[in-house]
């Protein structure tokens, strides 16, 4: 028996004036999630607990069973992880821009011309550098998407409670990086980051991608503005904890991450975006060849209906989970297979952000007490069998029907 | 975006065979609450968790957010802020009677003829005590209602781990207060409470108040009886936690007390007095004007519900719950105001005390999923959108709800 959590990013929503009261899930043609609901036991989940307006990773670890207050130490690790860096526990990882400075250092522009191509060359040459005094520390440094990238600092006496370079506007120069906590190891560490920030910006100056920039009118990308300081947590694998070999399909660096980290094997899908124009036959193919294969559980994630909530893009969202729904129909049936179905927050699009409303969320497969909700959507999943969860809840309950779990007791 | 919690003490209820197996909630013409609960989502609530059976102070602690099991140290402490008192972090607090003794000191009426004017006159003469070799102690003495009092100790070497006074029947003298635990502390605590009992027999014995008392037959409000001790908490301000301003609308010292403590302000209401004759005109206007007031945040206690179900008058009970819900039909309509109507425990008329049965719940305002549930009951709610939820759940869904929470991740 194999076990398989379908996460639609940021699905669950708010009632919409526009859609008559109801959400967008809900007014949405959905034959084929409406089957499931109608095959399976249905419920509401908190991802983390009622009213917490969970980010994507900390309901993701929710939802893997690992508890985010311990776990989560902020963005960056989960970034690094995300885009190939084999972080170890007690990295420090930061989240970076891109950014153009001019020769005082002033960022003109904080994503440098919005750069998409280039980056890995000029990755590299910063992922050369050493910072004098400071030999002991290796800085290993990667582009992610855009003008984003990821910074890594391994060594010894390294701290993650420093501040942000990056000075969120133009017009300014980075800031200096401080301690704030006055521990000598934090201290240590905001050093290093301003000589990092400050030396970026003479080994990218004359760098070739930004000559070439340059000369065709376009915003170097020479300098770079770390920020979001965390320590790469401890995280036991998910193969350890639970015994089963898994893998992951998602879209975004961050999810990506959430998968490494806890020692999944992270598929990549060409084509998947994480927007509204994502390859969802992509991901369809690669969720049929990974269950295929020789794993006993699969997490994936589909990114595109939170990127809509998150612009506010009504329109964009309902038709992106119809198109959700008709991947789902093109899937074939799955025998011995303990499925589920929901979303690890909501993103409304009239909030454009992230809320702590519950979740829907459906369980099929052999052992499942069918109950008698007939769609899937915020309001009918509370009607059913399952009542109100916590994504804490979901791998044991899902161990359970996979009958992978030990008995507690006698 | 305001948010209002309104709690119906005690009026949640068990079915009752004169009600032809209703709930006095469910049996009572309520058309507002039936249209409140039509517009919002509903659900069904354990104050502190399922079969506990709250306190009004424990469950008003819970739903604000705190945790009973470490801040509530007995009654002591919030009847004694409730009645004013500026009580401090450390402060030892008990709840008192005055009492009737002979010249033995053995009490002959525990309430003292239910006196119920003259006594703040007698609490300015315990107020300004001072015990011989404790001169260190301030003795903080403030009436309450009828023969209830509040004793509060400030100073060092203090602990709430003594007996109490109260021999709780008549015929016998107070009960010589002990240390529980055998403490330093406790031990000077006990010989403190020992001797002001003993002193405010001496000091009220011929008090003008008493001599006309005896004049005129009335038993004499001659000994304090304290019982209850508790250690004031260090409870965080409402305002330091979550970052609103809040006001307290409350008739009885309890609920007073809790938003004293809290650091609400405490809106006094002429003619509130608890019962089921308490002024419920006066308490709409206060509301009205509260909410009209710089306010981010609004508690409402009105308590004759519970009265009536502590009495065991069903009639009582369900007219109340009449009055309150005429009280609703009179409110304005209330724009960007996020509001919850629920009750803080059971106070089933059958068993005369609070039970841990859970409490019906619906809200309303932006953003809610409006369910099916179409009036307001313990049964009809449990079919809602919210299903069971927690006290300690209501005030993370309210600040979502009203977009003043953080995101916990990214």
């Amino acid at each position: 028996m194999k076990g398989v959590i379908m996460i639609i990013d940021g699905m669950a929503d708010r009632p919409h004036e526009k859609l008559s009261g109801k959400t967008p899930l809900e007014a949405a043609e959905t034959p084929n999630m409406d089957r499931i609901a109608e095959s399976g036991v249905n419920g509401i989940m908190d991802p983390i607990k009622p009213g917490v307006r969970a980010g994507s990773d900390t309901s993701h670890l929710s939802i893997l069973g690992y508890d985010p207050y311990s776990v989560y130490t902020g963005r960056g690790p989960f970034e690094a992880a995300g885009v190939g860096v084999d972080v170890k526990p007690g990295d420090i990882a930061f989240r970076c821009n891109f950014a153009t400075a001019d020769e005082n250092l002033v960022i003109t522009d904080r994503r440098a011309g919005r750069i998409r191509s280039g980056t890995s060359e000029i990755a590299r040459t910063i992922n050369s550098m050493e910072i004098e005094g400071f030999e002991d520390v290796e800085i290993i440094f990667r582009e992610s998407t855009g003008h984003r990238a990821v910074l890594v600092l391994r060594g010894p006496d390294l701290a993650d409670s420093v501040s942000d370079a990056d000075p969120k506007s133009e017009g300014k120069p980075p800031k200096k990086v401080k301690s704030t906590d006055g521990s000598p190891e934090s201290m240590r560490t905001a050093e290093i980051l301003n000589m990092i920030v400050e030396r970026s910006y003479e080994v990218l100056k004359d760098h070739p991608v930004n000559l070439k920039r340059i000369s065709e009118g376009e915003a170097p990308a020479n300098i770079i503005l770390p920020r979001g300081a965390g320590a790469v947590p401890d995280v036991e694998k998910f193969q350890t904890r639970y015994g089963i070999r898994a893998a992951c399909i998602a879209e975004t660096g961050l999810i990506k991450g959430i998968g490494n980290l806890t020692g999944m094997d992270v598929i990549d899908v060409e084509g998947a975006t994480g927007g509204i124009d994502t390859d969802l036959d992509g991901i369809r193919e690669a969720i049929i060849s990974t269950l295929n294969d020789d794993y006993d559980f699969l997490l994936i994630n589909i990114d595109g209906a939170d990127e809509a909530g998150h612009d506010g893009d009504l329109e964009g969202k309902l038709e992106f989970i119809e198109k959700v729904d008709a991947m789902l129909g093109d899937m074939p049936e799955m025998d011995d297979v303990c499925f589920i179905l929901t979303a690890d927050h909501s993103t409304p699009v009239s909030v454009m952000d992230h809320t702590g409303d519950p979740v829907p969320i459906v369980i099929t497969g052999p052992g499942v007490r069918v109950d008698g909700v007939k769609s899937f959507g915020e309001r009918a999943a509370a009607a059913g069998g399952l009542c109100r969860i916590r994504g804490s809840d979901i791998m044991d309950i899902l161990l359970d029907l996979m009958n992978k779990k030990d008995k507690f007791g006698a």
